[in-house]
Order: structure tokens, then sequence, then C-alpha cells
């Protein structure tokens, strides 16, 4: 046992379909920490599922054992599991202010109480035996850090989610300095995130879109605006303020989420708003079109956010009409492509410009491309890389960037969710697994729907459901009420009464060839005779449920 | 009624999302032709659906005024729906060598004969009132064209789906001259596809993909060679067969849709295949990765296509190893980004080096971008405009597009599917609209699938159902068994049997407050009651479905 307590466990904890996602584990003797803990969106074939968390077995076991949580910014994917773990053990907290901020409206709407500790980039906080440092980071949300961890076996350096933005919008850019000096006096592994490595070149300033802004604003005199962004990314809506500060429109902001984050980013110092500027959208008659700016959620395509409300003239305060330019200033997150798009023909429809990423550009990513990952890694100089955050083929590709610049392909290691690489300094290699994996969550239910309830989802999603339902007389066994057909989600039942009458005859056929048999084989053979009358009919197969009573 | 019969009515009569897809409709006085006959595919909310069809409610309607069917090309959704109208009505079928020939295949399959004639381009076509005459262009198929239709009020050009591709694999270039020469006499309107009028630009030629293929095969010495492909795209194909004989391996050909393609297009004289080069799939085992080019469906991440297959070792004749290299050769059409991830990821897991459109140029689009459309509108100078085949987004950019050419706005009309733009030489105007709209194919049923049962699957595949079955005493309407639940897809079972217990309580207070009442009333009761008790308790809405049985 002296063996495995002197190597480093690292362990990429969570994520679907993006690896190291989620939650990462870092464990060494008696102690463990975590970074970062969020939420996965469901895939497509997840009917019904609201969220995906991670499994948090391996954490609850080890319990004892965690000395804190870290985080490296407050997008939901790196935070949103934070109540569902906190609901399972208790563990100290550390993330920077605004990072904090944003998690405690969360934590108070799941009445829970935390162990919070704001740290500031650049100090170091002691965890059993690791001393995490926080180090600045540019990201699509302020306050960003990446974590230098020192370990008795050396120094891993997580990215966390980062781009190289050497003119933010406020505060300081990555602080390359420290990963310069860091990697000067040897970092064992480096944990980097793929999320973009397969775009070639550097991913624009986020203040490149305030320029954009600005020469739409110019070109929009009589027009209002709707700008349409994400929630958490307080640097794009400042840029909108700053515009509509300086063509002294005033500004509303809707939708529950984005008012919330400029709340507390306003409290917390992180934005900078110009005194009377801000208006409840219930005001927003008292001003002509081009005194105004609204800035939205929905620019996902989110079907009850407010920007699909508008498109569908489903808002209560705002009607879209010829005079509005609207931007669209997001890019679609794969999967979501097709409903922003109908957002986008429906505002269209209504007579409104819509400016998108493509047509102009209204929109930088959070996230470094290949020259900027290129140069982290040239200032980082690793022993070892561990790809995180991303799709398989990302982190091949990231894996090859590192060759390319070098790395032998020994040292570079693309792991699974639950796989662990044990590490010294002597070397390291990717040794065993622990429990892991997602956990969905539909409703207020956390793990309850698993693979079989999906499957009937998916079943009755494709061709609906019918129900025989069949009395028996209790002595004879003979059939005296029934059989009678109720079908939901199959056909349209008024077209299809003769297939109906039809389906009835065959049951009662089975029925009869089944004479006093066991009702389990009565219910299997029913089962087996409609699905092939039905396919033979309609080629479809709804799920078939028999119910047989005694009379 | 004579004004009527003097004016041209152009009816967009099909499109999902996309407007003046699939089919349009051209009618004068007596006369009726329509252009192309294609499906659409399903959008995510209509479940269990496999193909989208057009409303054929006006054409049937109008069956003894159809004068022909012409085809622009063979792609499904040109071609698809044709077997669904012949169903119908009876209809000649004029279209090029290599669309009738891909038609053919599907009418045999569909046991129906049809009336078809084969038109080479150039020709002109008479069919009542109407002239039709076939122009070339090139597009992702062979043998595509546009049409110049005669009409008493003026010439009519409906552009098909194209690109201007000066140097196509077979066969001549867009017939730019003639396009020029109607331009020159007049052009009354101009239908034109706007697939890909917000891209700026041109559209690459496609011997510029096979430049790249031949690049791949150089570098590819000891490895085999899989390219994925629209089934269709025979360009490719053959460009993919041309760099195999160079290097001397041979080509062996997966999936049903792309050997039938292909079958067609050697029979016809639309590909030049070397002798012995094609292998069957089953010979490949006697031939060295470095020996093999495999060709196959799947560039859609289509699940049951073989490139899915292999991906997930699920294929009889092919194993992906780390000798393979893969040429996903296609983009994604929106709405299968994630499908076709996962295909990549897999396939990579395997060991596979694969490359796809964004890393290296293995595919171009068939569809004109800016600087080819307004290439034809300098060429036709059309006096009216109508875009087609785009979601309103794209026409209305269509729209921008042709007044930066000094079209006058009123001129320009983006229709609704059904609406009817009337026209003759003294002016035109959107004046009424026929039925028109999708019909839905879920197996063998057309149209038996509406928006109920499209309702009941969405409610299901959320969140699943629970049966209640009671069985109540004939003679005094006491409960005498049951309440019984039974629920599929809404909760895992064994995990929340007391929750189960519960919701039977529920129903057994429901049934004592309800006495002796009438069933309806009773069955709403338990609906009621028991959706309140399980959204408190879960926040889900599983379907209710309440069986009462006399015992």
């Amino acid at each position: 046992m002296s063996v495995k307590k002197s190597k480093l466990r690292v362990i990429p904890l969570g994520g679907l379909g993006e690896i190291g996602k989620n939650i990462t584990l870092l464990e060494y003797g008696g102690d463990i920490i975590l970074i970062d803990c969020g939420v996965a969106f469901p895939e497509d074939d997840m009917l019904g599922i609201d969220l995906v968390i991670p499994d948090f077995a391996y954490v609850i076991k080890n319990a004892d054992k965690v000395r804190g949580l870290f985080l490296t910014h407050g997008h939901e994917d790196h935070i949103g599991s934070i109540p569902y773990l906190l609901h399972e053990i208790n563990v100290p907290i550390y993330g920077t202010k605004l990072t904090l901020g944003l998690i405690e409206n969360k934590l108070r709407e799941h009445n829970i109480k935390s162990d919070a500790h704001c740290v500031s980039q650049g100090q170091t906080v002691r965890a059993g035996c690791f001393g995490v440092e926080f180090i600045r980071t540019t990201h699509s949300i302020a306050d960003s850090v990446a974590f230098a961890i020192h370990t008795p076996v050396g120094c891993v350096i997580h990215s966390g989610d980062f781009k190289i933005d050497h003119t933010p919008i406020h505060g300081e850019p990555t602080d390359l300095q420290r990963f310069a000096e860091l990697g000067k006096k040897g970092v064992l592994l480096f944990m980097c995130e793929s999320t973009n490595v397969e775009q070639k070149g550097y991913t624009m300033s986020e203040c490149t879109v305030g320029t954009i802004f600005e020469e739409i604003f110019e070109q929009s005199e009589n027009q209002r605006i709707i700008v349409a962004t994400f929630s958490s990314n307080i640097h794009r809506i400042q840029q909108v303020i700053n515009s509509a500060h300086k063509h002294r429109r005033k500004v509303a902001i809707i939708g529950r989420s984005m008012i919330n984050t400029v709340k507390t980013a306003i409290e917390l110092g992180y934005m900078q708003i110009p005194s009377d500027i801000l208006i409840d959208i219930s005001e927003i008659k008292n001003y002509s079109a081009h005194e105004l700016t609204i800035i939205t959620t929905g620019s996902q395509g989110e079907p009850m956010a407010a920007l699909s409300r508008m498109a569908v003239s489903d808002h209560r305060q705002v009607e879209i009409t010829s005079t509005d330019k609207i931007i669209v200033s997001a890019s679609p997150i794969p999967g979501n492509e097709k409903t922003i798009s109908k957002v986008i023909n429906e505002l269209m429809k209504r007579g409104a410009d819509v400016l998108y990423d493509g047509l102009k550009e209204v929109h930088v990513s959070g996230h470094a491309k290949q020259e900027e990952i290129k140069l982290m890694h040239a200032l980082v100089r690793p022993q070892y890389l561990m790809p995180v955050h991303g799709e398989y083929r990302h982190l091949k590709h990231h894996k090859s960037l590192a060759m390319s610049m070098g790395m032998p392909k020994d040292n570079i290691f693309i792991l699974n969710i639950g796989d662990v690489l044990e590490i010294n300094e002597q070397g390291a290699r990717a040794a065993t697994t622990v429990p892991a994996g997602q956990v969905l969550v539909d409703g207020l239910g956390v793990g309850d729907v698993g693979n079989i309830v999906l499957r009937d989802r998916r079943h009755l999603s494709q061709d609906g459901l019918m129900i025989v339902v069949v009395g028996l007389d209790r002595a004879s066994g003979e059939v005296i009420s029934g059989p009678d057909i109720i079908s939901r989600g199959f056909v349209y039942v008024r077209e299809a009464e003769d297939l109906l009458d039809e389906a009835r005859d065959v049951v009662r056929g089975t029925l009869e060839s089944c004479g006093s048999a066991e009702w389990s084989y009565m219910k299997s053979s029913i089962k087996e005779d409609l699905r092939e009358f039905l396919w033979h009919k309609t080629k479809r197969s709804p799920m078939i449920l028999p119910i047989i009573m005694e009379v």
C-alpha cells in the first residue's frame, strides 16, 4: 500500500460526451480535492430528463478525505451540481468572488447552507497535502481561474476554461508570466481544456464584439435594439450597456437568470453601470424605439426564454415590429442550431432586422483555439499532458497538437471518465478505474430514471401505446368483458376504427386459443399476436399492455 | 372568370421549414404543371415519423388539369414523394436520364408503373399551354436542370438546386449562355434557390475535392482508405474511384442506396469505372489494407448506415482498426451535428485517422453562394423574383441581395406554402391561398398521425404513463378490485414502491369521495388528484389513464 500512497491519483470524474468536464478529483494518501462540480445537459435520447449530474459514489465513499471543492469559474457546467453534492456530503468551497456570488443564489433556492471561502487570483489555499494556487485567466465569464496544484509529487496545472485575451473588458489578462514561471520550475502534469482545439488560429478578444456593437448602434438610429446573449456573459452585457450609454439609450434587462447575474455582478463590482440607465421592462412603453436597448436571454432558442417568446408574440411586454434590430450575440451550442434558426425566422417574419454570428461578428468564443493552446503548452512545458474538456475527437487532436510541439506520445494520457491516472516523479500510468458516470435528474427525482425508464419513453415516443383490457370470469375463466382497446400516440382513432376492430378480433382469437392458460401466458400471447398483426398492417410497433381482470 | 384565366398562378406548394421546396405548381387556365415532388425529413418534435410529404389536396382536386410533373434532379427532396403522388393521380413524368433512372428503382419497390419521358438538357417539352425547356446546371448530383417555362404571359425560370461549377467532373457546365439569352429576351419571373444565400463568395468546384483526395491517397500508403459520402453524389464517388485506380487499390462499395445509385449511374453512362476495380465487400479479406478503398453510406451519422455500424463494431465485414484512414466527405445537414460527431468519436476510439470537413477540405456544397446567385440574377434580369428553397431568413436575405443589385422591393415576393402568386405582363400580386402543407408518413400510414397523436407521443416521451385499473361491483358500485397501478417510462418502479403505494392511497381517497358518481366523473377526478399528487412529489406529469371495469 505504500507505493499506492506515494502516488498522486488524478481522476476525470465527470462529463457527458465531453470527457473530464464537470468534475475532476485529485487524491494523495488521505487527501482528496475536487475541481468544479457542474451539470451537463441531456442528450437527445434522454427523453424528459432535465439535467445530468456526475455520479458522486466515489466522493461519498471517501467523504472523510475530501478537503475542499475548488471552482474555476461560475458557468453551470462547472458549478451547477453543487447543490446535489452538498446534499450528500459537506465540503468547504473555494472560489473567486463572482463565482461564489453566482453560487449563492443557487444554494439559496435549494435552501442549502455552504462553507464558502472567497479566494483572490494569485492566492494559494492549503487543503490537506495540496496547495491550490489560483491563477488569473480570461474566459467568457469574469473572474475565471486556472489552478496550479502543488502536490507532494509535483505541480499539476488545471487550465479550467480559458482563452488568451490580452485586452479583456474588466480586470487583468491571463497571468501568462505565472504560467511561465511555473513551467520554468517544472510542471508534472497539465490538464488542459480542448473545446476549440480543432480550430486554427486565435480566438478574437471580447472587445472586438464591442467594436461591432458600436458600429451597429451607429447604424440603427431609429430602431429599437434588442441583444440576446448568454446570461452569464457579463462582459458582453457590459459592452452593450456601454454602447447604449454612448447613444443615450435606456437599457431594460429581461430574463430571470440574466437579471440575477447582472445584479450579482453589479453588487460585487464586476460591472460599471451609468446611473439611471437601467429601467424596468414595464417602463419601455414610456420611451420611443431609438431611446431603448433591451438585453435578453434566449440566445440558444430555449423555448421558455424571453427571445423565443417574443418571436412567437407570446411576450407580455415586448412586441417585435419592423422598428426592431435584434442581435443574437452567441453561437449555437451543438444541437441547438435548428431551434435558434426557428426563432430567427419568426423574428424576421415580424419585420425585425436580425443579425447573428456568421452574418456579422457579433460573437466570439470563450475558449482557446490552436495557437492559444500551443502558447500555453510552450509556457507550461509539462512532463505529462491530460487533455480534458472535449469529445474524444478533440482530445485526440489535442494529443496530436502536443506531439507536433515535441511532446512524447507516451507522456500524453487520454482517459475515460472514472479512469485513474497514477503519477509521481518517476512516471505516470492509467491504472485502474473508480465508479463514475452520469446520474439523470428528472423533476425532483435524482437517479430514479435509468435505462429501463428511458427505453420505455423512447418506445412510447416512437409509436405510442395500446392497452388491451379483458375481464375473465372468476370461476370458468371465460371472457365476459372486453377485449377493450385503448390507444394513445399510435394512430388517429377516428380514422382507424376498422383497424382497432380487427385488433379486437385478433385478441379474441388469441384468448380462444389460450383456453384457460396461465394469465402470464395469456398476456404474452396477446402481446405477440397483436404486435405481429399491427406490424403487418401498419409497420409500427406500439407498446402493448394487456390488462386481465377477474370479473 | 376571364381575368383569372389570363393570369398565371404560381404556387410554392411544399416544403417543411424550407419554403417552396419539394413541389411547386404552375397553373394557367385549364393547365397545371408540377415541378419536383420530394420528401422532407421530420423535425425533432415529429416523434416516430418517417417521412413528410406534401399535401396533394389541391393537385388531386385539379387532377384533370395536370399536364405533367417535371423534375429538376434526382435528390430525395425532389423525387421522394412521387410514389405517393402516383398513388393518388396518374401524371406523365419528365426528367433527365439519370433522374428517371433513380426514380425507376423507387417505383419498382412501390410496385407502381409510371408514364416517364426522358428529356435531354436543351430540349423543350410541351404540356398544355406551357413549354418547359430543360437547361443544364451543375449540382451535387449529375444531370440536374433548371427550367425555363414558356407561358402565355411570359417566361418563368425555376433554378432548381444549382451551383456554378465551371469544371464539373462529368458533362458540361451550367448553360450560362442560355440563361443570358433568355434574360436578354425578357424573363417575367425568376424562382431561385436560396440555400447558401447567407454565405459570401463562391462555392468551390467539385474537382477541388478530387485534388484533396489525391493528396490524402498519396499520404496513406499503408492504410486502408474508407470514404463516407452521400449515396447520390456520383461525382464524388467517381473521384474516389479515380484516386483508387491511380494508386492501384480495389474499391468496395457498401450501403444499399449507394450500390443502387452507382449501378444505375454506370448503366446509364454517368460513371467511368476501370475494369476489375470494383470488388464485393465480402472479398476485402483477400486484400491488404493498402490495396483497398471502401466507399460507404452513413456520412450523416444515420444509425443504421454502414459507417455508424462500423463505428460501434457492429458491421459484419468491416472492422475498424488503426490501419484505417476514414474520410467523411460531407457536411452535417442541420440537426445531424451531434450524431455525426458521435460516429467520428467512436471511429477514432478504434484507432482510425478520421478526416472531415473543417479539418480538411474534403467536401464542397452543391449550392450556389452569394456571388453565384448574383451572377445568375445578372444574367436572367427578371422582372419579378420569388426566392425559394430556404427558411424565411434565407428568403429574406435573398430579397436583400436582389435589392442590392437594383431590383425594386415590390417586385420581390416571399410567399408561404400554399400562397398563390398571380402574374401576367401587367403585374404580379400574392393573391389567395390553396390548401397546402405537410402530410406525415409513419410506417405504412400516410396522414393518420396528426397533432393529437404527436401531442400524446410528446407527452409520453417526457414523463411516461401511469395506468390505474379499478374494478367496481356491478350492483353496488363498490370498489372490489384494485386500484392497481401500472407505470411505464415514469419512474424506476423498484426504487419507487413507496411512491406507487401512496398513489394507490390517493386513488382510494378519490374513489371514496366520488361515491357512486358517473364513471366519467370518477375518471377525471382520478386523473386530477393523481396528477396533483405526482407533480407535488416528483415535479413530473405522466399521462394518466384510468380504466374502470364492472366486476
